[in-house]
C-alpha cells in the first residue's frame, strides 16, 4: 500500500507550482498587505515588531490572505480594502500560532525557533493580543460591520476548537465526529471566512458569498487532515517539523482514530498506554507508524481529505470558468497532494 | 507620616459607600450586563462557560463597564446598545485578567485560586481569546464602527503596556516617564474607552465624548498607581492577595521608583540585589517597606493618585451638576482613599 512517505514532493513539481500559479494571480496585491503587515505591526515597543516579525518573516505559504484576495478578485473587485480585510486575517492566524506555540509549548515553528522559545510565553501571548487587536483596528479602517462579525464569529469558534482540542487530548475514545468538529473550528473556520470576506467586500450575491465560504471551510478541512496525515510522514523532516510530535502530544488525529478503532485487543493496549496515560518508550512511534500502515489510516485519512477536496472543487462552481478559478482548483490538488 | 496600612477600610465606611452609591444609579442596567455576561459566555464546549464564570463570578467590581452604563446615563442616553457595550468592556478586562494571570504565573486572583492554578495555563490563554472574540461581536451587535475602532485601539495599547511592563520589570532604571506610560497603557486605557464609548453611543457632542475619555483615563491612572501602592500596604491580605506581589516579581512601581531614587548607594545595592537580581532573603521585603516609609514614597504615590482623581473630577464638570454626576465624582475618593 501506498504510505504518505513514499514519494518525495521534488518528484512532483506540479504541486508546487499549483500555489505559485494561484500566487502570480494575487501577486501585486499580496505585495501590499506584506507592506501593510509591516506598518501595522509597528510599536513604540520594540520588543512587539522583533518578535511578530520573526513569526511572519518565518512565512508560511500565506494561504489564507491569498484566499481573500482571490476571492474578491474573482468576483472582478477593484478597490482596496480586500488588503486590508486579507493582512486582518494573516494577523488573526499570526496571533494563533503565537498563542499555540504556548500552548503546545512548542520549541519550533516551521522548523525555526518558534517565538516562545526564544522569548518566552510572556510576550508570545501578548504580542499574540496586539496582533488580534491590530485585526480588528485593520477591519474598522475597512469599515464593513458584516465583515466584522464575520471575523469575530471566526475568531471565537477557533477559541473553541483550540479548548475541545485540549479536551479530546489523550483521549482516545474520541471519535471520527469530534475530530472533525474540532479540526473544523480551529482550522478550517478561517480559512472559509477569508475566503468569504474576500467576496463580501466584492459585493458578492448571497450564493456567491456561501459559496466561497464553502471552498474555505472545505478546503481547510482538507488542509488540516493532509496535515495531520503528515505528522507521520518523514515529509515532515523536510518542512522543519519533528516526526510524531502530536503522538507525543497526545493529539487524537484521524490517523489515530482510525488505527485504535481497527485494532485488536493488544493494539487497544499500546494507544493506552502511549496517548492516555503518557507512557511513551523507545519505539512506540515506530510501532504506532506501523499499525497506521497496517491498518491504512495515513493513506485513508487523505482519502477523506480529497473527499472535501472535492466538495470545495464543487463550491467554485459558482463563479464562471477562468484562469484565476482554475488556479482556485489547482490549490486544493496541492493542499492535499503536498503530503506526497 | 501616615502609612496606607494605618486605617482600616471599615473605620472609613463612606469610601465603601460611594462605589454603592454609583451602583445605585446603574443597579438596573448592571442586572442585564451580568445577565448578558452570561449568556455570551455560553458555549458548546463546556469548559469554556467553567473557566470563564469562574473568574467572572471571583467578580471583582465591575468598575468599568459601570463607567460605560454611567456615561451614557449622564448625557441621557434611553436606549440599548450601553448594556452592550458594558460587556464587551467587561469581556476585555476579563480576557486580559486571563491572560496577565499566565504572564505574572499568579496562583490567586481576587482572593480565589486564579483559573490557569487551576485548569492550567492552556485553556486561560484560549478562554481569553474566545471572551475577547465574543467582545467584538457585542460592538458588532451594538453596530457602531466608531465604538469598534476605539475599542480595538485600546486593546492594541493594552497589550503594548503589557510587553512594556514586561521590558521595565527588574530594570531600577526604569523612571517615572516610563512607569506613567506603562500605566497608561494597561490600565487606564480600558478606563478611558469605557467612559468614551458610553458617551457615543449616547451621541455625546466631541467635547463631551473628550471630557467622558478624559475623566476615564485619570482615574485608570489613579486606580493603578493606588493599586501599586497597596501592593505593600497590609489592605491586601484583607482584599485576598499577598503582600509584596510585585516585590517579589520584579516589578518596578512607583514607590519604588522614589525609594531608588532617594535612596543612598547602599539602598541602591540593596535594590538591585532585590529587583534587579532576583536575590531575595528572608527580611528583604519587610526592608524594602522599611526604606519606602523612610522616603515616604507610599504617601507620595498616593499623593500623585490624587492629583489625577482631581483632573478626572475637573473633566466631569463638561455635564451638568446631577446626582449621578457627584457619585462618578465620588468614584474618584474611592478609588484613591481603598488604600487605607
Amino acid at each position: 500500500m501506498a504510505t504518505a512517505t513514499s514519494v518525495s514532493e521534488d518528484s512532483k513539481p506540479a504541486n508546487r507550482s499549483a500555489l505559485d500559479r494561484l500566487s502570480g494571480f494575487v501577486a501585486e496585491d499580496m505585495e501590499r498587505v506584506n507592506r501593510l503587515i509591516v506598518e501595522r505591526m509597528a510599536s513604540p515597543v520594540a520588543l512587539i515588531p522583533q518578535l511578530a516579525s520573526h513569526i511572519v518573516a518565518a512565512g508560511g505559504k500565506r494561504m489564507r490572505p491569498m484566499m481573500t484576495l482571490a476571492a474578491a478578485q474573482l468576483l472582478g473587485y477593484g478597490g482596496d480594502d480586500h488588503v486590508k480585510l486579507a493582512t486582518a486575517v494573516e494577523f488573526i492566524h499570526t496571533a494563533t500560532l503565537l498563542h499555540d506555540d504556548v500552548v503546545d509549548e512548542s520549541d519550533l515553528r516551521r522548523g525555526v525557533d518558534s517565538a516562545n522559545a526564544i522569548w518566552g510565553n510572556k510576550p508570545s501571548v501578548l504580542v499574540g493580543d496586539f496582533l488580534f487587536s491590530r485585526a480588528f483596528q485593520l477591519m474598522v479602517d475597512a469599515g464593513s460591520l458584516k465583515v466584522l462579525g464575520i471575523l469575530s464569529n471566526a475568531s471565537a469558534v477557533i477559541a473553541e476548537g483550540e479548548v475541545q482540542q485540549l479536551i479530546t487530548a489523550n483521549d482516545i475514545s474520541t471519535d471520527e465526529a469530534a475530530y472533525l468538529q474540532v479540526i473544523e473550528s480551529k482550522t478550517a473556520q478561517l480559512f472559509a471566512a477569508a475566503a468569504q470576506v474576500g467576496a463580501v467586500v466584492a459585493g458578492a450575491t448571497p450564493e456567491q458569498e456561501a459559496a466561497l465560504a464553502a471552498y474555505g471551510l472545505n478546503l481547510g478541512i482538507a488542509f488540516q487532515l493532509t496535515d495531520d496525515v503528515l505528522d507521520y510522514s518523514a515529509k515532515q523532516a523536510e518542512l522543519g517539523k519533528a516526526v510524531g510530535d502530536d503522538f507525543r502530544d497526545g493529539k487524537i488525529t484521524l490517523p489515530i482514530i482510525l488505527a485504535v478503532a481497527r485494532g485488536d485487543a493488544e493494539e487497544r493496549g499500546f494507544w493506552q498506554r502511549t496517548l492516555e496515560e503518557q507512557d511513551i518508550r523507545d519505539g512506540d512511534l515506530e510501532h504506532a507508524m506501523a499499525l497506521m500502515a497496517r491498518h491504512g489510516t495515513l493513506a485513508e485519512s487523505l482519502e477523506r481529505a480529497r473527499g472535501y477536496g472535492k466538495a470545495a472543487r464543487e463550491a467554485l462552481h459558482v463563479a464562471p470558468a477562468s484562469p484565476l478559478r482554475d488556479a482556485l482548483e489547482d490549490l486544493i490538488d496541492f493542499t492535499v497532494e503536498r503530503a506526497f
